[in-house]
C-alpha cells in the first residue's frame, strides 16, 4: 500500500472542487480560499485521505496522476493542449508502446509527456523545437514524470527538416504546418498518420490543401467540445461555461503516391 | 517496405469518402456504387497505392489500422463505443502499457479492444460478461487483432463480484453501472480510475450519487461532441450533420475513506 | 371554435412522431408507412382531434402553424432558412409590426414569409431577387398564407441597387453579401440592423471584412446549434443525429462615419 | 434624422467591444477602464458617431436597441431569458402583433419586455408573478421601454389559476411548470402553444410526462448553443468560452383530447 512520502506530491481536491498540486513538507501549512492544512500530518498516510482545513472544510489528498501534474504543474510556456484533444490525437495517432514518433513544437511540452507515457518502454519520441528555452524546460518536465529517456529533444524547424524515417506518426503543433507537408511524408512510414492542430480555419485550410497535393488520404478535420455536466439528484443540467474552442485536429495517412494501371 | 499480401485486409478509401474493408482475393472483385476493382492487381504491391475502378473513381488501398477493424469489421452485436469516447476514455483512465484493468460489459469488444492495444505487451485487461456469446464474439475479433494474450474473458457479472484487486482502472458499459460502485471501490487501487459510460441522463445521475456514497472523488461527467469539417478553399464549413450524442462519460477516482484528525 | 373544412389544410402528427401537410377532401384517404386515414372523417371536427389509422397507428390533426407551412409546404426551389436560425435573425434584426426590412435573395421565400408574418399589418418588406422565377413562387406561397400584401417583390439585385432608405433592417441571404456592404449602407436609416446569412467561413471572413471598411459598428458572427432531447422517465438523453451546421449569422448595425472632434 | 438629446441613452461599444448603456447629461462625463468621454460633445449629434475618449480608445455611441436596455439595463431580480432562447422562443410560440399570450413569472421581465414588444399594438400579454416586487418592477422596465400598456401584470400563481381563455401562446418560466399543464390547458385556445422554459433536466422530465398526460401533441424540447466567432481575415476562430447552457426549451401544442370514431 503506496503512502504519501516527505517530499512527495498530493493533489488536494477541495470541497468546492478546485484543485491544487503541492509538495508535502513537515511543518509546512498549505493556504486557499477554503482555509488551510498542515501537510506534516498527511506522512505516511494512504493517499484518499479526507482532511479538514481550519475552517471545517473537508478536501481529499489524492495521488495526482500525469495529467494533473501536466495540467496544474506545467509551466505554460506556450498554449497547451487540453485533455478533450490528447485523448483523440492518442487515439486517431495510433501511438502506443512501442511507437516512434515524431513531435513539433515541444512548446509547454504537454503533448510530447503524454506522447511518451504512451510510448514507454520500448518507443521513442523525436519531439522537435525551434526554441532551446522550450526544449530545456521539457527535459526538466520529463526528468521529473520519469519519461525522459523515452524522448529524444531535438533543436530544429521540422518544416526544414527531419532526421528520422519510417516513423509510425508526425504530430504538428505549429504555426504553418502546412510548410511541413513534405518532411512529414518523408519521415513516415506507409500508412503512418500525420496529425495536426492549429487554432484557426485559415491555418486548415492551409494545411489541408498542401496534404491534399501531397497525396495525403483520408484527411480528416474536427473539433471537439466537451460540455461538463453538473449531476445532482434533481438539479442535473450541463456546466453554463465551456471551453468552446481549443483547436482544429486535422488526421491525414501517408498514401504511396502511384496509380496502379488497372 | 510492407506489401498487400494475398489475403490480408486493405481498407479502401473511394472518391466520395466512403471506407471499406476488403479481404484481398486474387481474381475476385470488390463492387460498390462507385464501380468495381480487381483485387488481384493489389497483390505485392505496398500499401497505398491509388487504384481506379471500371467507371473512373479513383481510390485508396490504405492499411487498415486497428481503429478502421473495429468501426468497419466488428459485428456490432452491442453499440459501441465511438472513437471521440474511447480517446478520452483510454486518456483519463491512464490507461498505457502494463496497467492491469478490468472492462465490462465486454459487449461488442470495441473498447477491449482498445484497452488490449494500450495495455500490452505488459499489462492485461479484465473483460466481463453476463452473455456467453458476447464472450465468444470477442475471444474471435481479438485473435484476428493479434491481442487475446491481454484480454483474459470472464464469464460473470461485475456488479456482483470483481476478482482483481489493486486494478489501475475499472470501465463499466452496462446498463446499471451505480450497482458496480462497491465492486469497482474493492477492485481499485488507492488512487485507481473509474470510468463509467452511460446513453441516459437518468442513468448518470444514479452512478454519480452511488459513486459519491462510495467515497469516490473528483467525480465528473461529460459529453463529448465532435464537429466534423469540411475544409475546401472557398467553402470551408462544418459539416451538416454530426453525432449530437453516444453517452455520457463519469469519471472519478478511488480515495481512502477516512478522515484524518487534524 | 374553429373547425376543419373541407379544402383546408391539416397537419398530421404521426405516433411516430413524423408530420404530414394534408388538405382535407371528403372521401380521400392519406396514405404513409403507418396506415392510412378518411380524410372526410375531419370535417367540422376541432383541430387537435386524435384518429386511428387502419392499423391502429394514433395521429393528431393539428392547426398547421405558419412554420409548419413553410417547413413541409414550401417548394425548396433553395436552400431555406431553418427555425433555429429565424428566431435568432427576427430577434436580432429588430423586425416587428410596422418595420420596414430589405430582403434578398427572395429564395425559397421561407426568410420572406416570417419577416412578412411579423412586420404585418403596418410594415413592409422589400424582397429582392435576380431570379424571377424564385419571384414567382414567393407571390404564390405568400398569397396562400395571407401575407403577400405586406410583401414588395422586387427584381433586381441588391449588390448593385436597393431603391428604399430609412429602413429598419437589411437582411443579406445571398451568395455574396460582401458586395452589398455598400447599397445596404445606403439603405439603412441610422443604427440600423444588417444580418448576413451564410454557409461557409470565407464568405463570413469576406462579408466581416466589408462591413469594417464601411463603418458599420458590433459586428458579430455567430452560429446557433440546436439540441434535441428524447425526454421519457428513465430514458432520457439528447438524440443522437443533429443538424451541425446550417450558415453563420453575421450582424452589424449602421453607425455614421463621422469622428467628433471632442 | 434623429439626434440624441440631453437625457437620453446611448450604447456606447468601445474599442474593445464592451458595451455601456449610459444617460446622456451635458457637464457629465463617463468613464471606463479605456478611459473617459465627455457626454455633453453628443448632444445634437446623429447616432453612430464616433468619439475618442482621453486616452485614444475609439468608441461609437450607437442608439440603444430593445435587447440592448434589456440585457444592460434591467435589474437581475432573477435569472433572465437570454437572446438565443429569446428568438427561439418568439418564433415557436408564433407571438406577433395581435397576440394573447400568458406568461409567468413575470421575474426580471426580460421575456415580458420581448412578448410586449411583439404583440404591440394590438395585442396583450397577460404576466403572472407571485412576488410582487417582480411585478412593480416589471411595470417600471416596462413604462420606461414604452410597452407598459401591451401588458396586464397580474399577482397571482398560474400553476393555480389562469383567468384568460382562448389565448394563443402560454409561456412558462417557473419552477414546477409540470403543475401548471392543467392550468394552461385551459387557457389555451386549440392548438395553442405552450413553451416552458427549465435549468435542469429533472424539471423537464417531469413537464414534459405532465404534458403528455393532459394530451399536449407535439411535444419537443430543446437546447440552443450559441457560438460566437472570432472573425479576421487569418485568424479566424470560433472564440475560447461559450455559454453552453442556460435552459431547455420545451414546446406543445393543446391537442384536443377526444378520438374520432373513424
Amino acid at each position: 500500500m503506496e503512502v504519501i512520502e516527505e517530499g512527495g506530491e498530493v493533489l488536494f481536491i477541495t470541497q468546492k472542487g478546485k484543485k491544487y498540486l503541492v509538495k508535502v513538507r513537515d511543518g509546512r501549512q498549505f493556504h486557499s480560499s477554503e482555509g488551510y492544512v498542515e501537510l506534516g500530518q498527511l506522512i505516511g498516510k494512504r493517499y484518499g485521505h479526507r482532511l479538514k482545513t481550519n475552517t471545517g472544510s473537508t478536501w481529499v489528498a489524492c495521488k495526482p496522476t500525469l495529467l494533473d501534474k501536466i495540467m496544474l504543474g506545467y509551466p505554460r510556456v506556450t498554449q497547451i493542449v487540453y485533455p478533450k484533444d490528447l485523448g483523440y490525437i492518442v487515439l486517431m495517432s495510433g501511438v502506443r508502446s512501442g511507437s516512434r514518433v515524431v513531435e513539433g513544437g515541444t512548446g509547454a511540452a504537454a503533448l510530447t509527456t503524454i506522447l511518451a507515457y504512451y510510448v514507454a518502454p520500448t518507443g521513442k519520441v523525436y519531439s522537435y523545437d525551434i526554441e532551446e528555452r522550450y526544449l530545456e524546460n521539457a527535459a526538466k518536465q520529463l526528468e521529473r514524470a520519469g519519461l525522459l529517456e523515452y524522448v529524444e529533444l531535438k533543436h530544429g524547424d521540422l518544416t526544414k527538416q527531419i532526421d528520422e524515417r519510417e516513423v509510425d506518426a508526425v504530430i504538428l503543433d505549429i504555426p504553418t504546418p502546412w510548410l511541413a507537408a513534405h518532411t512529414a511524408w518523408e519521415a513516415l512510414k506507409d500508412g503512418g498518420i500525420l496529425v495536426s492542430i492549429s487554432p484557426t480555419i485559415e491555418q486548415v485550410v492551409e494545411t489541408v490543401e498542401a496534404l491534399r497535393e501531397h497525396g495525403f488520404a483520408d484527411i480528416e478535420t474536427v473539433e471537439i467540445l466537451l460540455r461538463n455536466m453538473r449531476v445532482r439528484r434533481g438539479m442535473t443540467r450541463p456546466v453554463h461555461l465551456m471551453h468552446a474552442h481549443t483547436a482544429y485536429i486535422t488526421t491525414a495517412r501517408k498514401a504511396y503516391r502511384e496509380t496502379l494501371e488497372g
